[in-house]
């Protein structure tokens, strides 16, 4: 069995990680600014400019909850933004095992929901 | 002297000022709508993002606490709307003098500060 609780994150799996997540982050952040830029230039009534801003709100709040670098909660992250599309699998490639086994672990519970 | 409190509004006073507060309020929001598209066919980064964000919470609380349609605030509003170049004076043509007299005393006191 993998130990749940091992933090311990090498020097390689450390670099792993930033990338994978600084990565994750870019295409998040850029898909965001694409779909800002669609809604901005639909907008017809005032009340798509507050729907405008009650989209920003949520994906602000949305987020700065998901984007958490702790090492602690890195395996909860990447496995969020695999679940979410904003990374793959392959991308986390040297992460130790039972960092992977925790992740596939989490998407399979979500899958299964 | 002009009665401060007299919050009297003619029936032909309120179509008159319905008028010209609904079309203040079209050019202000239109203008916000210009304003969001301009700023996000701009955005280049993720904080430009979140700059566009602050913008509209910011306007947003501006334009709810301004646009007040109580006949006891309609003279303070409609000062604030000819400050902030949304209404001219003249679409007020034929509000009683002394509601004109107050608004241009507003003006009056705004642009001395």
């Amino acid at each position: 069995m993998f130990d749940m609780h091992n933090q311990t994150w090498s020097r390689s799996e450390k670099t792993i990680a930033r990338r994978a997540y600084d990565d994750a982050h870019d295409r998040e952040l850029s898909a965001l600014a694409e779909e800002v830029r669609r809604r901005a230039n639909r907008i017809t009534e005032p009340r798509h400019i507050w729907a405008l801003h009650d989209f920003l709100t949520r994906k602000r709040k949305e987020i700065d909850r998901k984007y958490d670098y702790r090492y602690s909660q890195l395996v909860l992250v990447f496995a969020l933004l695999i679940r979410d599309g904003w990374l793959s699998e392959a991308e986390l490639t040297g992460l130790a095992e039972e960092k992977l086994a925790r992740i596939k672990l989490l998407l399979d519970m979500w899958s299964t929901e």
